[in-house]
């Protein structure tokens, strides 16, 4: 309609300049007005409809996050002091909800696939950050107001900005290019760059309307000093992963030694944020679930990826985000590589297991996708990045970050470190290799150097095989040549070190394995759960409902006595103790209220299944059990009840499966 | 004989002071000597005895280590970084060790008794540690050497010094007692006090001989900054307790309002300590887990108490530890409760929990005991503390505190906060009580103090009865009062507010609870039970073993094929998948070494139960399954392995029990 409309102005415009008759031209005009009327009323219509989509979003939001406060499934932190922004507490359900799904998660990855978990403390000494780039590239950028001194992130100023300019439908289309370009490209800008974007858009502090200072960056580590000196500078972490990479030798070590294995740690990461928001999802302390996958790099196969070949997944790949459609398509994992849209076996294997992981924890398929990273997302070293995106209604969430992220990490702790972070492999033949041998004569070196004799033969032996040769040919050039050792230089004489290359015969080498790493935010996963898993009963607007799968879910089962009775309290109280002995948890209520108050009860915890024990229950020794969803109800014996429980919880068989020709109750008493 | 040398040498004394015949004091002159030569002998076969002693469990200790060491139960963290003091990562087996711990301790807590679990935050504002007392008294005593400005804690300098000076056999008594005394109240020295203590003993520097400066409180919480501006302080928690504290209003609502009820938080906690030492026992961040049980304070008895009272203690009482024996003696809860040793049924119930969940981790009973806290050692507003000490090589260390803190923790924080923390009780009959009234006027306050009415307001109601009655004697004597209000005063003036004491009918009262808190140290637990859980096969110095419980075991079987054999590698892995049905972890393991050295790696590892799978398991599907402490192998049908490792597994039976009947297989493969 846009293009309609410019193409009939240009008409306009065309039969202006070549002066054709005044009905000509009238009729033009009249049919471009008309577009325009067009055009302007069905752009009213599209904001109404954003409004309303929006508005509906909001409510469901804010229902959802009502039946989660009042169950305090969270708690916002300190509440009693007011809160602290970006912290929240898990009350009883949530922190059963979040148990389960990091057991389920620790079973689906770790003990599937005999991965070798790890904890390690948040609290890691500066040197750490340093060589991961933590201390130096964990930033955003900040800007205050000039007179308040409050805090803002630049990047989202300017993205309100450019966002509130783009929703004028009335801006030229070049305007509009320019505009999106910048919000393509925010997230990478330079301070500098950002500044420019700042002054260009006039950008002022929010409220007091401010100037703005100029944008610098702010690192989002939490800073702390170990030890009474204040001498070690130390930090919270920021993630899991780098816990993982300092033991790699170690753990190399106690998996004999052997590539691939990955290694696996679930626990609390912190991110200092400058401005916290969008509630449950940017937060500053949180449960991470990181692997580490460390394989060779010239062999990314992975030996159960038949078993997920056929995993069919939403991918947004580049090529789909930069093309003309900028929507993501159904493909197996299996095409997916054999294409070349995932870069090896092993991402695409971690892909395929988060998808079913995902789906299994209660997350919706058709509002989960991959996307991949574009080139410019990617860090250099990145062979291939793709994130888990789960749709809610704050939009498009990153969820799992999945990355062949090559030898970076490895390398840049052996750099630091000065320990070798390197696998062996065995050539299948030896090979002659032309090598460097560098052989300090002691005797002299001791006799030259003394004390410092150490330092230069590290200096020496640490030479790579062009400056090796370099020193080796002034020596005899001119008798002698400067090396740099730590903290300062010496003179290497004729006859101290032999340089050479040789002809060696090599059975096999060192080499630094690549790492591939499927990274889960907890809480994240959770909330965007939490979304999928809400809704309102149609006939009644009170009544909540979580839909959590049976392995979510906070509690599996509830038991009602129908009315307080001594004979149906024991039954009841039998049932649960029977439920425990295989841990299977449930909630005995023998509150007075009406069943149907105590199943919504039930329904706003997300409680699966309930078992009632009612009159007949006491004569022939049958219950009855619901499901939440259906509010099915058959009748069953009490001694079945605990092994249909069981393949229920299990996921071993559905409600249908599970209670086909079992005796349908009907839902009198709900 | 200390006392034998003594009299004889006062007895020599004495003869001479009575001037007696040389004789006879030559006789007891030699008596005396010879007395003081067995005394010296006998000091050094005690010292030798001592020494060996302790030299047997440096042995002991550092075997273990290294076991623990070898097969990554610990790791020192950061460790290619040289590490830092204080700081361990759990390894893979240590790290399902700790998990399984942890499960164990929310079944037998948290489940057992439908506890409400909570996670919150570490970093904390500094608000709530101000409230608990920690920002203020959470300090040890730090001295510093004057040259090299190193830290030292002042506690650890006086006590090796004054050890080392009672290691001394001839000192005086005199001079026993006094150093002995200062031992006894060391913890509890003020700064001045330590000061006087290190200029007595003549305290310097321990490496560098230096003098040390004046003993200062160093706060052992790491500090950090909470957001971009640097204005919230905060700090990392030093316990997880806090995090149940500030959310008790919540907690008690989602308990319907219903007391007592019991919350509890595993989690992180963090001690910025000065020197750590000790190994494992004193670390910078830990795993917690506490249980806060709130109840009415007058009605501190405890529903399941008769479940427990039975439970055999060893209890280290007040009067035990003060009078002369100094030892702990043997009773069951019951009889302890009912003696008001132990101050009530609730603090009682707990204890004799502990007791259980030690026994069934694995801690042996005869190394375990419950030392009350002295007067001096408890806080003033505590009724009774009592900490559960496991005996391990580095003497007997406090591995759980139970304590009953009364109202302390709710009122400070409802003081600092100015929310009411308390719960309603109903009274049998309504009482009639004087009480406080005092009613503003609205209309005056609005008009006398316009925007400020408010606060006028709330002072006025926040007046305590003698306060709010002396204002009101004031304006009717003098026609007017001063009132301090928030950032100010205001005058008060008749008719204004009405402040009386009235009689009024009330139903029931608003009151703090109190909460008796246990607290486990995971990390500390978890290494003294390493400690009573490892020893070394007297055949063979090199085959360590852990006797874990099976379900703390990181694995709980470990499955073999005795040769490479396709047919048994197949029978191996389905026993295995079978094993994992039912959440049972194993290992298969299919390296080509001898089935002897398989089992000692599964012993190294604490693995309690292998399966063999051999010749015979390919004609009559049987395999033979060995227990890890006996060595005992009896043969069983492979349908059968799963019920009986589940039934090992859940200490349902034991070996001897589960295996009666059975055929026994020679350990002729071992």
């Amino acid at each position: 309609m846009q293009d309609a409309v410019t193409d009939a102005g240009n008409n306009v415009r065309a039969l202006k300049a070549e002066k054709k008759d005044k009905a000509e031209i009238d009729a033009a005009i009249a049919k471009l007005k008309e577009l325009k009327l067009e055009l302007d009323t069905e752009i009213k219509a599209a904001m109404a409809a954003g409004d309303e989509a929006a508005a509906a979003k909001e409510q469901f939001r804010s229902k959802m996050n009502g039946a989660l406060e009042q169950r305090l499934f969270y708690i916002p932190s300190f509440k009693i002091y007011g809160g602290v922004a970006g912290l929240y507490d898990y009350g009883p359900p949530g922190c059963a909800v979040k148990s389960n799904l990091q057991a389920f998660w620790r079973q689906h990855f770790v003990l599937n696939e005999a991965m070798l978990e790890v904890e390690c403390p948040s609290v890691t000494p500066e040197v750490v950050l340093k060589a991961s780039g933590h201390v130096e590239k964990f930033t955003d950028l900040m800007v205050n107001d000039v007179v308040t001194k409050d805090c803002f992130r630049a990047d989202h100023l300017v993205e309100e900005n450019l966002e509130r300019m783009l929703a004028d439908p009335m801006i030229s289309a070049d305007k509009r290019r320019e505009l999106e370009d910048m919000l393509a490209r925010l997230e990478e800008f330079t301070p500098e760059e950002m500044g420019d974007a700042i002054t260009k858009l006039a950008i002022k502090a929010p409220e007091t309307k401010n100037d703005l200072t100029a944008p610098y960056p702010f690192n989002l580590m939490f800073p702390t000093q170990i030890g009474p000196s204040g001498a070690l500078q130390g930090y919270l972490r920021p993630e899991t992963a780098q816990g993982i990479f300092v033991n790699f030798r170690d753990l190399l070590y106690y998996n004999g030694g052997k590539l691939p294995f990955a290694a696996a740690q679930i626990g609390q990461s912190f991110r200092n944020e400058i401005a916290p928001r969008a509630g449950l999802l940017r937060v500053r302390e949180f449960t991470q679930a990181e692997i580490e996958h460390f394989v060779h790099p010239e062999q990314k196969d992975h030996s159960r990826f038949a078993e997920v070949a056929d995993v069919m997944l939403s991918l947004f790949s580049r090529d789909a985000q930069l093309g003309a459609v900028k929507k993501p398509f159904p493909m197996t994992i299996g095409e997916a590589v054999e294409k070349g849209i995932v870069a090896n076996q092993t991402l695409g294997y971690f892909i395929a297991r988060t998808q079913t992981f995902l789906e299994k924890i209660g997350v919706n398929p058709e509002r989960l996708r991959f996307r991949q990273h574009l080139q410019h997302e990617m860090a250099h070293y990145a062979e291939d990045c793709w994130d888990a995106e789960i749709e809610c209604s704050y939009g498009w969430i990153e969820c799992v970050g999945l990355a062949d992220r090559s030898a970076f990490d490895l390398k840049a702790h052996s750099d630091k470190s000065k320990v070798e972070l390197t696998a062996y492999e065995r050539f299948a033949e030896p090979k002659m290799v032309e090598t460097l041998v560098v052989e300090p004569n002691k005797k002299d070196m001791g006799k030259a150097f003394k004390k410092d004799a150490k330092a230069v033969t590290d200096a020496l032996m640490a030479l790579c095989q062009e400056d090796a040769l370099a020193l080796a040919a002034k020596v005899e050039a001119d008798g002698k040549a400067e090396l740099k050792i730590e903290g300062g230089s010496v003179e290497i004489l004729p006859g101290m070190v032999k340089i050479a290359m040789e002809t060696q015969k090599v059975s096999g080498r060192n080499f630094t394995p690549s790492v591939i790493e499927p990274s889960f935010g907890i809480g994240r996963i959770m909330y965007c759960m939490f979304e999928h898993s809400f809704y309102i009963r149609p006939e009644d607007e009170q009544k909540t409902v979580f839909r959590f799968s049976p392995i979510i879910a906070p509690i599996k089962c509830t038991i009602f006595p129908l009315v307080n009775d001594a004979g149906m309290n024991d039954l009841a109280g039998t049932i649960s103790r029977v439920l425990a002995t295989e841990g299977i948890s449930s909630k005995l209520d023998t509150t007075a209220v009406s069943v149907g108050k105590r199943y919504a009860r039930t329904d706003e915890l997300g409680v699966p299944f309930a078992v009632t024990v009612d009159h007949r229950s006491l004569q022939d020794n049958t219950v009855t059990i619901r499901e939440r969803d259906s509010c099915d109800q058959v009748r069953v014996a009490v001694d079945d009840v605990l092994p249909l429980i069981k393949k229920l919880c299990n996921l071993q068989a559905t409600w249908e499966e599970a209670t086909a020709g079992l005796e349908k109750q009907a839902a009198a008493s709900d």
